[in-house]
């Protein structure tokens, strides 16, 4: 019989991945702080949660994939928090982008009720998760991280344990910071072409048949080149996952300069934007 | 019958381009600062001339492709320089990375002379210039262009007209620095991970399955994750590349702060380095 699996947090990322556990015939349980976004779940036979507790409560498996460090503390410790009422036995999962301290403190509290834990934040955007083609990083251990196999294969298409707990997120803070990174890169690169007077339209062009081809430039650079910016990994959260990479950097004693850098300008962008736009948007910093 | 082409500089780049040209059936006549680096290419078939001033004089069309904008300036300038020497209706096509603004300088002189010029910059590396397959990024007049194809058909295989003279140095420029940036953010990413003590073994894999790929995650990212960095790209080019590209922003009035924050640490690292390592080698930074 396959395990019931609760799920917490149904936005971008989270709504696809618990759609593709349902296809799998999971046995589902959601909860999700804006009710509205559990409607086309709950149509298609998943359970609604009346909190995380209430989730934790009801289930095997409980995954979590929410914003911030704050919204996961929040539906793990909270006053209607998950932790308390998982079972002796259960597995949890949390897929969000936190500090591999975070993650820690998850391992620790999870450890003493019993619990299995993996953290397990994922790559391949809102495209990924609806295909089904995740990434996971995954730190915890390796018998866990086999256990939840079956599990993990209806959402992703590969998920390497990269250590204990803390590894998952360390390599995706790393991940993002790269992208950050690239993306700004490509912001400067347009910025000072624009600036010159020479027109951007061929530059993506040329750029991908030269070493600085990559997926940013297939995926962003054109939104940039426009000034379009729906958002498909809000600047808020890029800014968050930068500003998490910068305090593990600072924790281990390094600098590094273009993160930064980086962060400086997509928290100036950031501070003028109301439309929550897409992290491409750095692009802004140097519209006139 | 087939121009005659003058050739200068026969560096990384310079020598494998003059060996298509010679393979391509086009005469030549070729000279380099350090003679001994024309000797293959005098052994295949080419002239060798004693001065830029004599190869200048001996040629329908010109191609340079030195180090930095001194170097063009000697060259083309200098007491045994080239300029003075051209035909009037002959061609000068200058393949270094320069300022737009010495390519505007250079397309000034040319002018007076009855000279036609191309500024033309390379991407491609080693690779592309050995197997004729690289990219030139074009600044002039489309005739002039059309005139030159059968020659930049034998070295790569795309030459976009960017605009009127400079604009292939500001293209240029902005790729070197969206690739200095997009090294350095690699080189800050595995600072991280591995600061942060998860190996970074299956860093490059991961990162390959996400947005983050990119050509330099393929060609760069091995030797930064080994510590080995034979120049292929010198960072001392790539230091002077993306100081260009800084030098450029200050006169348009606009701010790189990744670039600027990558230029202090290629800085930092040229300092420490007495190898002539590649660019890659930013990653020292990190290095205990």
């Amino acid at each position: 019989m396959k395990p019931v699996i609760g799920f917490i947090g149904l936005g971008l990322m989270g709504k696809p991945m618990a759609q593709n556990l349902l296809r799998a015939g999971f046995p589902l349980v959601v909860w999700n702080r804006t009710k509205a976004k559990a409607d086309e779940l709950t149509k298609s036979g998943a359970k609604l949660a009346s909190s995380p507790r209430d989730a934790a409560s009801r289930c095997d498996v409980l995954i979590t994939i929410v914003s911030d460090p704050p919204a996961l503390e929040e539906v793990l410790w909270g006053s209607q928090g998950a932790l308390d009422a998982l079972k002796r036995g259960a597995t949890l999962i949390d897929s969000s982008t936190v500090s591999p301290d975070l993650a820690r403190r998850v391992a620790a509290e999870c450890e003493k009720r019993g619990i299995d834990f993996l953290d397990a934040p994922v790559t391949g955007g809102t495209w990924g998760a609806e295909k089904g083609e995740l990434v996971f990083m995954v730190g915890g251990k390796a018998a866990v991280l086999e256990r939840m196999t079956s599990i993990l294969s209806a959402m992703g298409k590969k998920f390497p344990l990269l250590g204990p707990n803390g590894a998952g997120q360390t390599v995706k803070l790393a991940m993002n910071l790269l992208l950050a990174i690239q993306v700004d890169g490509f912001a400067e690169a347009l910025a000072l072409v624009t600036a010159a007077g020479v027109p951007a339209d061929r530059l993506m062009e040329i750029f991908l048949s030269s070493m600085g081809r990559s997926g940013v430039l297939e995926v962003k650079a054109p939104m940039m080149v426009k000034g379009e910016f729906p958002a498909s990994f809000p600047l808020r959260l890029m800014h968050k996952d930068v500003r998490l990479a910068l305090e593990l950097a600072r924790e281990k004693g390094i600098m590094l300069p273009a993160g930064a850098a980086a962060y400086a300008t997509y928290s100036a962008v950031k501070d003028v934007s109301n439309d929550d736009p897409d992290f491409s948007a750095i692009s802004r910093f140097w519209r006139k």
